[in-house]
């Protein structure tokens, strides 16, 4: 468990708020580790987190990386969260990357899943079941539910910016008057969870939006995808969606994890996830400019 | 794999349009299984199979079950979908309750999980993150994405029924001009998937929005769950949903899987199929009234 107070200490220590994406892809990871290796997963994370727990505050696991082997690729997830939980180098915030939620007994399971019997940090969900499908998540005191809203590929513009205000919208003091989906979603969302123990995926790839939906939600972190292999700008983002505790987190994947093929490959990781962190240090001394 | 046509076929052959949903839960299950058991989940979940079989048509795991026991819950899963694949009683559908969705790369990850490493049929996902997400369910032959439309749980209030036509409602040729998000999301699914790969989740709770959704998408299979413990009733919902190749497959979980806590539990789950498939069997004879 890492309350928010907690995050933004480790944020300023470690002068960064880089989270690094561990999506082992069996067909990049390099030979000398997929030919070599029992547990190729878990030895390919291990020494990506070895090379970058120094320059990043938080790791997240996508589970579609994980599950795509069984029972297997589980036992790799399970390795991998003791051993970033258990790391000297620690503590570090942890993400599981599930997109979880359904009706509220399955998602009462999900949330034991991650946030009881791996002692994750987070999981993201998405929103589209509603109330009882999200409020499992929030309910672990130091824990946090991060709910998807304005993601950064290319289906989000299918529904998530869809005007969702409807007909209601004739009732002039609606809160969601002439706003799209993804805001409704936020809005809601703010009844059910804390600044505390609830976060928002906003994809980097929507930084003209950052600004306005930082207006609408001043408190609560955004968890940024999109830096790197997507195409997000880490000041462009920096300077519309920080607060005064910081309040984001930019997750980078494929540009940290397969930065080279060969067997310098966490050699390689390192120094990707060291430029970022260089970066976010300056970042961080800039924004906000109001703090 | 079982195309549009062999489900109908079997469901015709079956007279039983019942899906048996194996949520095994520990706290649930009869001692007599949970004490004595290595393995509860499959052991449960063997008994429930061989007493329902002969009634049911599908079978669809709720992954939040299985996942909670960590690896040892997806060899549960694994066993549990190799039991049903290779039953004597089969051909039977199977559905992944699995809820994923995500940027492309990762949805394909999940895809190849459910409907390539694991013998499923089906997997439902959640349509949040649009087109990209989706699609990779949508491109085994004779395998289905089953897209999460209208929930039947409490919080499908809170998005799923917003009016999402907004400000292109002002064109009046806009197609989904005035309409709810879950039509939306039905609609442009429309343009991914036909009837041979895609169906779509409808809450029994909701019998009343049924009629006007079947009328908006005559052709696909729906997969109605909430019957039983969540209340929807089957004469009302076949009545309304059914096309004329049956269109529907019903869930049912709790009401059969645990009928009883005695060591009679697996007869007793029969006795449930068996008479919700003698309705099924009189309604298969009555509905569609235009066949």
């Amino acid at each position: 468990m890492m309350t928010r107070s907690e995050l933004t200490a480790l944020i300023r220590r470690k002068k960064s708020f880089l989270c690094v994406g561990l999506d082992p892809d069996m067909e990049r990871i390099p030979d000398c580790i997929r030919k070599k290796s029992d547990d190729p997963l878990f030895d390919f994370n291990r020494r990506i987190i070895d090379s970058t727990i120094g320059k990043a505050v938080a790791f997240k696991p996508n589970l579609a990386f994980y599950e795509m082997h069984g029972s297997k690729g589980w036992e790799s997830l399970e390795k991998t969260i003791e051993y970033i939980a258990g790391h000297q180098a620690g503590p570090v915030f942890t993400i599981a990357d599930a997109k979880r939620a359904d009706i509220g007994n399955s998602s009462t399971a999900y949330a034991r899943t991650f946030l009881e019997s791996m002692p994750f940090d987070a999981v993201t969900v998405s929103p589209y079941m509603g109330h009882d499908s999200l409020r499992p998540f929030l309910s672990y005191p130091g824990k946090w539910g991060v709910i998807l809203a304005l993601t950064s590929n290319s289906g989000a513009a299918d529904f998530q910016v869809l005007s969702a205000g409807g007909d209601e919208a004739v009732a002039t003091d609606y809160p969601n008057a002439g706003k799209k989906l993804y805001e409704v979603v936020m809005n809601k969302c703010l009844d059910w969870g804390s600044p505390e123990n609830m976060m928002f995926v906003v994809g980097a790839t929507k930084a003209a939006m950052l600004g306005s939906i930082r207006q609408m939600v001043p408190d609560h972190f955004f968890l940024i995808p999109g830096v790197g292999a997507q195409g997000g700008d880490l000041e462009a983002i920096a300077s519309v969606a920080m607060n005064k505790d910081v309040g984001i987190l930019v997750n980078s994947s494929r540009g940290i994890l397969y930065a080279s093929s060969g067997e310098d490959f966490d050699q390689k990781a390192g120094e990707e996830a060291a430029e970022l962190q260089k970066i976010m240090e300056v970042l961080l001394q800039r924004f906000p400019s109001n703090k």
